[in-house]
Parts: structure tokens; C-alpha cells; sequence
């Protein structure tokens, strides 16, 4: 599409010259995210201020029915920030402020364009804790993570995004600006449009502030590395670990292939491993009584040592931790920097993980693609890095969906879904109608609809081309 | 309005004779909670025996426009299983099973019907735990906790029954069934249809199969009783609790009123309190290790006596704790023996409890009506009965609603709002406008359109009157 001088006039008017973008250059930095090699720019790109900058753009928006996307890091996964239609790309940047950490009533309100890690460490300083971490936390905004209902690793004991989010600023497709709920805990007032926002992709509001709950923060932790001969095994020891009662912070799986590429990416991690281990498990119990912690981790032993498992590496010094943590957290870029790839966010019961991971190499034979797992196993939530290598484009364009359908239909099978924390967004929506009946599909048009009846907002995400 | 006999033959043929009942003995028994004195009798009574049978009601209700009301346990405070315009009872009676108590996954699948206690007691014995416990789990449903999002002494700890539902199977007012998401810790797939189902106390869909997520069982726990010579005081040391790093499993506040009349109403719970007592906090720290919990309970010791306090009692046997209980549990019942009265469910952040409990004081004096307030000070959750007493009815009816409305004011005020745990359902909603702005109002009364045009299910409810 093209907007025309009127319409850019208008919005200049309201950004101000120095926050309103056409140049290509600009337009492709914003067109971009971390999905894949997709390339989305907008027609503009918009710096605003504030919430009543926000307001104002979207009214004209709405008016002149310009497609807007609201880009936050740009760290996504799904597409969720592409201006697929062109349009507006609605940078928010500049909303970058903590604006109260309450100490009193443990909750934080922010703004969303504060790096998580930056949230984190900030309500640290006075003692308070919010436990969510997604992977790219060192970059990634938390409005974002609102927008996704991001994950991480710490999810397994302290629940994702959702689980911290109790009230909002939001601006409406229309310019209207409200508050989803109330700054408390409970809250049993109306239909939970706070939990219909998060999640919701940028799809029916612009998030503009929001109030998280926040824990104390515990003192200490244990973290070990188990290395497992059988990557099934790796799997199964997963769901035996909850069984013996014990909730850890995190629990992560790691196959031999994600290792040895994070190893190779990241000469200065200086991890051996023999050659028959199959796969890791990444454990870590947190708390703040360092004796509770030990028999706990002792507890881990008794378990994981009823599998096949070669020696487990305990990290004695928060720069081993460091080290341990950097490299699962490198995986994805790791993948990346190795071959094109497509990651699949695959989420089911953490009990049959192993059948999840078998189904996925053997739809790989079948399409012959070779795929790298890794990720949340405490959680189910598995991520499925479908490399390129050397397969011919046309088989990767072809082929290669019809394994990821398969791998989606297995998802669905096991009482899963499609995704556990990256979102639908764009490189997933064809695949909803796996996860969803055509009733519970339009339902979800109508909803969108009600908040957006002229699909202005982050339109050609989530929703399949043909409902 | 009235069932035309052709509409009742259809009704008959789904349920079958035995379970449709048109008697008037049955349909005010049906037309009647525990919500003040409110009867409001449905035309007919039905008790569906499954999912199928609901599914063929609705399209009926549907087709011919009658008001449908879920019916559960009928312990709500809110009035949100009255059927104030009549037509069909829905008795969820029939649909009381636990299908299926999945100990590798750590969930449970229950029909709606079943015991709150029933469920937790199922579980805990399979070394699991359900932590939500309304005062009232003993007789109170699942189904209902889901509809109206009911949170409970452990909500402080543990959160609140929206934290546990995962997934859920769903009538919709037309006869369509869907699952609302999945069987997954995570779900950032499309919009959470879940939680909005969630506390939307019967409005968008009937409840007929939940999944729940599931804890491992904690082992050990220590309760103590603290008597505070100042109310004020009880309520400023919840939040000194938690900013002492602690999170207690339950944290409850008791004027002296709700201490006394309960022990009047309860002859056999043996405690004794000082005439100059004004509050008591009860407090309960849970966990797998006593020796961290004496800790917890010393650190707690040493943050409430900076306070003026009376001696503390360490409840030391299972029946000191189940008296203690008792007592805390019977406050509702004690006041509703006493006197007419009205419940409000206020909810503030919890650092401003104090203002809060101060400002309904103010407000009682100035409308003429005593109060006693008891609740879950930990989440800043404050049940407040007014008491009728000797008020005459014209005061009663009249001046107390401008008397309530002051009070929902100023929890809005204090960022908190009108309910944290029993809904809004018949009586609070004519407060609604105070909590939400008229564009926010339209959004949920364009959500509930979306599931039902007709506005058959549950009528009357949440909505003012007047938007």
C-alpha cells in the first residue's frame, strides 16, 4: 500500500519529525525480526512517546484503515513483529521506563519496551524477584513477552509471562486507552481481559504499561549437568524427577547435536563430552536454604541414576553456572549460525516427551530432514530446529511443511498444542487449524473483531488464510 | 415466562423423566445460594446426565430464546446461580465424576460437580496437591470455583483457581462443545479462550469437563494464632511478612466481631481472648522440611512483635490446627446466624489494607451500619459484612447500597476492585461502572454477543443494569 502526504503529515503531527521514518534503510530494520530470513518493511516507521502519541496514531490508523504493527525487540520467533501488509510499524522504543518498583505490595509497573534482564535485575537490587527469563532476556522486551506469553527456563517452577501480568495499559484499535484489571492479586470482577490481552500477539491492543507481580528473591541454587547415554531415557527421567516430589527451577534438554554446534559456536565453554552421551539434562533447585538445596540435588542423583548416565558435572562457582547457562541459551543462535533453519515451539504433557521426540526423528526420516531438539523439558515445551544442510529449496519449501504438519498433528495427538512460548504469529498460522476446530476458530475471529473491527492491528497473524 | 409444552416434551426427551422437574418444591430449591435471602425459582429444573444431553438443551434455549442458568453447589455469595428471569435450571448434579488423576503428568480431569474437598482429598491420596480451598470446600464445586474464579486461604501461597485450570471442555450457548486449550503447562497458541472462560461465572459457556494442574504434596506445616491490640496493626504487619522474605500458605485476618460471634456460634473451639484484642492474624507456613518451617515461623515471631501483640499460640496437634481452621472457616456462617447482612469481596493491594479497613470503618459511621471484616489479608482481600441489626428496612434497603458504593469507590481508588474471589454475578453488578469506563463495559457485553447473541445463558448477571 502507500500512504499518502496527507496522511504522513498527520502523522509527523504527532510524532514529530525527528520520530517518523521512510527511508528504506529504516524500513528494512524494522521489517525483520529473529524469524527465519523473513523481511517484512513497513510503509513508515513510527517512534512515539508516549501513550497519548500511541492514541492519536491509531485513531488515523483506524480511520484511514492502515495496517499497524506494533514492533517491539524484534528477538521473536514467529513472525509476530513482521508488517506483513505494510502499513504503519509501530516501534516502541521509547516507552523504556521502569515506572514504580513497589516494594510494598511486591509488584513492578513498566513500561513495555524495558529489556526483560534489565526488569530483573533492577527489582533484584531491592531484593525482589521476577523469575521470568526467556532465552534472548538480554534483549528482549517485556512487552514482547506480554505479546507472546513468553517462557524460559524458570517456567517449569514459576510459570511464564501470564503468571506475573495482573493489569494493563492499553491503547484499542480505536484510540481508546484502558486498564485491563486492578493492581491485585486476586480478581474475580468481570471477563479476565488481562489474560485475553496477554498472548494476544500485538493482535487486539497496543500494551502501553504494565503492573507484574513480583516474588522475594531467593538466595541461592544448585545447578548440574547429566549427561545420558539414551536421549529417550534423557526424557523419561524428566517426569520421574516430579514424581520423587521435587519441583526444580529448571529442567532442560539438551540433544548431542544442540551441545556439540553451542560448543563449537562458543570456543570459550570449556565442556568435554564422551562420545556415547545422547543427550543432557540441565537441572537446577533454587531456594533459600543451601542444606535443603544439597539433599534435594541428592534426591535429583537417586533418580537420574537409575537411567544410563554418564558422570554429572556439578557447577561449583557462579562462573561455571554462567557457563552452563550461556550455553543452552546459545543453542538457537548456534543452529543459526550453522545452517538455514525453521524452529517448530512444540508443547505437550512433560510424561510423553519421549514420544514426542521418537514421532519427530522419525517424520524426519520420513521427509528427510534432519532436526536438532532442545528446551524446556520440565514443561513439555520442545524445541524442534528443522535444518536446511544441504537440502535442494524446493524440498525445503515443499516437503519440509507437510514433516511440520505431521510433527503438529503428533503435538495435538499427545493432548499438546502448536506452540508453548514463542506465539503462532505469521510462520505458524496455517498449521491452527490442527490445534482448532472451525467453531473455536471463529470464535477467536469474532473476538477479534470486537476489538478490531477494521483488522488494523497486526493484521495476517494467528489466523489462518482461510478460517 | 412460561414453558409452552411442546418446549417441555423436548426438554423430557433429552433427560428423560426422571430428571426435569417442574414442582415448586424443586424449583426453589433451585432458585435459591447462599447469597443473602434471595429465592428466584426457575421455570423448570434439569439434571443433564452428560455433556450430549447439555449440548441438546442449549440448542433448544437456543432456538427458543429461554434463559439458561448453570447451576452448581449453590454456595455462592454473589448470586450467580439465581435465575432471575426464570426458564431453565441447569443442575449440574449428574456430571460429578474425577475421570482421570494423571500422576505422570501431575493433572487431574473432573467433571464440574465434584467436591472441592472431595478432589483435593483424591488427589492427596496419590501424594498430590490441590492447593485452591474456599472457605466453603467442603460443599462447594469445582465448577463453580472455575465460574467464578475462587480463590481461598492458600491463594496468598499458591494463587487462585484460574491458576490451576489448564483446559477445559466447554458447551457454548448454541450446542457447540470445544476444548478451550490444552493439556499443557504452556499455551501460546491463539487467544486464551481458558482463562476468559474462567470467572466468567456462566455467562459464555457451560463447564462440563476441567483439567487441572497438580502440585506434589507439601508434608509439613506450622499454624499460629496472633492477636493484635490494634486492627490497624494486624493489617500493617501482612506486608511486613512478605517483605521479610517470607510467603506464607495462609495469612488471615479476623476482627474481633468474626472472633466472637464465631466462637458463640461454635461452643466447642476452646480459645480464649484478651478484652482488649482487637484483630487476630492467623498464619501458616508450609513446606517438606519443619526445621526450615520453625525458622519461617521465628522470623515471622520477630516481625509481629514490633507490634503490640497478645501471647501467640503455636497451634501443636492436628486438632489444635483443625479448631483453628474451624473457627476461621465458620466467620460467614456465625455472621449469617446472627443477622441479615450483605457480603462485599473488596480487594486492594495488600500495603493499604489498613486505609482500606479505616475508610469502611468511616463509611459505617456515616450511613449507620456496623461492619465486620475478616479475610485473606495476604492478598489484600477483604470480606465485609454488613450487618443489619436493629437497622429498619427502608435504612437497610436505601441507605446501605449508597453506603456499599462508597466502599467499592474507595478500593478502586486504592488500585484494588470490587471482587477478589466471589464474583460479581447478581448483587454487585449495578457497582460495575465504578471499576470500569463505559468503552471497557462494551468490550466484555461484545465478548459475551461473540458466544451468545441470544443472551440465553445466565442472564442478568455481571452486567449493570444500565451500561
Amino acid at each position: 500500500m502507500q500512504l499518502n502526504p496527507e496522511i504522513l503529515n498527520k502523522l509527523t503531527s504527532i510524532v514529530g519529525e525527528s520520530y517518523i521514518f521512510t527511508d528504506i534503510e529504516t524500513r528494512n530494520h524494522y521489517g525483520h525480526d529473529e524469524t527465519e530470513d523473513y523481511v517484512f518493511p513497513p510503509n513508515v516507521v513510527l517512534k512515539p512517546a508516549n501513550t497519548k502519541e500511541i492514541s492519536e496514531i491509531l485513531k488515523i490508523a483506524n480511520e484511514y484503515k492502515i495496517p499497524t504493527t506494533p514492533i517491539g525487540a524484534r528477538t521473536g520467533l514467529s513472525g509476530g513483529a513482521l508488517s506483513i501488509y505494510q502499513g504503519i510499524g509501530l516501534s516502541m522504543e521509547r516507552l523504556n521506563k521502569i515506572i514504580e518498583i513497589d516494594e510494598q505490595n511486591l509488584q513492578v509497573t513498566v513500561e513495555p519496551a524495558v529489556i526483560t534482564q534489565v526488569l530483573r535485575e533492577a527489582v533484584a537490587e531491592k531484593g525482589l524477584f521476577y523469575p521470568v527469563d526467556p532465552s534472548s532476556q538480554g534483549s528482549c522486551w517485556i512487552g514482547g513477552n506480554v505479546a507472546e506469553n513468553s517462557g524460559g527456563a524458570r517456567a517449569v517452577k514459576y510459570g511464564v509471562t501470564k503468571d506475573y501480568v495482573i493489569n494493563m495499559e492499553v491503547v484499542l484499535p480505536n484510540g481508546e486507552i484502558i486498564w485491563t484489571g486492578a493492581n491485585t492479586l486476586k480478581n474475580s470482577t468481570g471477563y479476565n481481559l488481562t489474560q485475553l490481552m496477554v498472548g494476544s500477539e500485538g493482535t487486539l491492543g497496543v500494551i502501553t504499561k504494565i503492573v507484574l507481580k513480583l516474588l522475594p528473591q531467593n538466595t541461592h541454587n544448585v545447578l548440574m549437568l547429566v549427561p545420558f547415554f539414551k536421549a529417550s531415557q534423557a526424557c523419561e527421567a524428566v517426569s520421574a524427577i516430579f514424581r520423587a516430589g521435587i519441583i526444580p527451577s529448571a529442567l532442560e534438554f539438551m540433544e548431542r547435536d544442540a551441545i556439540d554446534w553451542t560448543l563449537k559456536y562458543n570456543d570459550n565453554i570449556n565442556i568435554t563430552v564422551n562420545d556415547n552421551v545422547q543427550a543432557h539434562l540441565l537441572i537446577e533447585v533454587d531456594g533459600n536454604y543451601p542444606e535443603i538445596l544439597f539433599s534435594e540435588a541428592e534426591k535429583i542423583m537417586s533418580v537420574v541414576e537409575q537411567f544410563e548416565i554418564d558422570e554429572v558435572l556439578f557447577a561449583d562457582t557462579e562462573d561455571q553456572k554462567n557457563a552452563l547457562w550461556k550455553m543452552r541459551r546459545s543453542v538457537a543462535e548456534a543452529v543459526k549460525s550453522n545452517s538455514i533453519y525453521k524452529e517448530e515451539d512444540t508443547v505437550v504433557p512433560r510424561y510423553v516427551l519421549p514420544e514426542l521426540l521418537n514421532g519427530i526423528k522419525k517424520i524426519g526420516n520420513k521427509y528427510g530432514f534432519k532436526s536438532v531438539c532442545y528446551g524446556h523439558a520440565g514443561d513439555g515445551n520442545l524445541h524442534v530446529n528443522i535444518i536446511k544442510g544441504e537440502m535442494n529449496d524446493e524440498n525445503w519449501e515443499k516437503e519440509v511443511p507437510k514433516g511440520i504438519r505431521e510433527i503438529f498433528e503428533l503435538t495435538v495427538a499427545l493432548k499438546g498444542t502448536l506452540s508453548g512460548e514463542h506465539g503462532i504469529g505469521f510462520v505458524q498460522k496455517n498449521f491452527m487449524d490442527i490445534a482448532f476446530s472451525k467453531v473455536h476458530l471463529e470464535l477467536m475471529e469474532r473476538i477479534k473483531y470486537v476489538f478490531d473491527p477494521n483488522n488494523i492491528l497486526n493484521p495476517g497473524k494467528i489466523f489462518p488464510d482461510e478460517v
